[in-house]
């Protein structure tokens, strides 16, 4: 049996979806798909606007761009009709879990220093081109 | 409390990527990540090669194509670095499932009859363009 190392990933926190239009997002998770949703919150200081789609053993997070330079305006005028945006997956050490991605070739977004996420915790994104298209956050927990 | 209603969704079943390289993605994962990873396992029926990235709570099952007609031709194609392909959510009756998601407007792909899936259960598609871009897979549990 494989061991728990240091930076090893964790739980998956939540998948991230941008949508252009929150409001009938939600409707659709909630009403057609018949899923848990929060309230929308805004989140003025991470360019988004978020509501919460609860599961039973994560969850799904609906994204809304907010304001100027929203770090999903990119990616919706890409895909206007929105798509999957990131995973975010937790980690118990995030400068170890930094530490060991570098060693072995990844790139992390910006200066390689936590910010702190939309849930007030340390995060860290990794570069798509290296791992597969796939956008990945890191959040300690 | 909001009671759990027959087709609403359940857990995360899984999350899929589709990667043009599955050995190489599978060393990523296993490698740079720190990420549990099953051996590759071929599902000819299904038109791909999967590998299981375990997580705690979910999983993430990163598929290649194979063979003719891989239903992830096409995604490659557009995306061909790879990148997030569909989510996965369990529900308890696919059926019923089924008859409040069309009650709702929304479209299953194929027939709507469910087919067998990956883990030899049953499964549909929803069409991505009634959910924001995302492709959406039900799998009755």
């Amino acid at each position: 049996m494989q061991e728990k190392e240091a930076g090893m990933l964790g739980r998956v926190n939540h998948i991230a979806i941008a949508v252009p239009n929150l409001a009938a997002a939600t409707a659709s998770y909630r009403d057609v798909l018949g899923a848990r949703v929060s309230p929308p919150q805004a989140l003025p200081e991470h360019g988004v606007t978020v509501v919460f789609v609860e599961l039973p053993n994560t969850k799904v997070e609906l994204l809304e761009p907010l304001g100027e330079g929203s770090p999903i305006a990119a990616f919706l005028e890409k895909s206007p009709s929105g798509g999957m945006h990131h995973i975010c997956y937790e980690v118990d050490d995030i400068l170890s879990a930094r530490d060991r991605l570098v060693a072995g070739g990844a790139r992390v977004l910006g200066d390689g220093t936590p910010k702190t996420g939309a849930h007030g915790k340390p995060v860290l994104f990794l570069h798509p081109k290296d791992f597969f298209g796939t956008l990945i956050e890191l959040e300690e927990v």
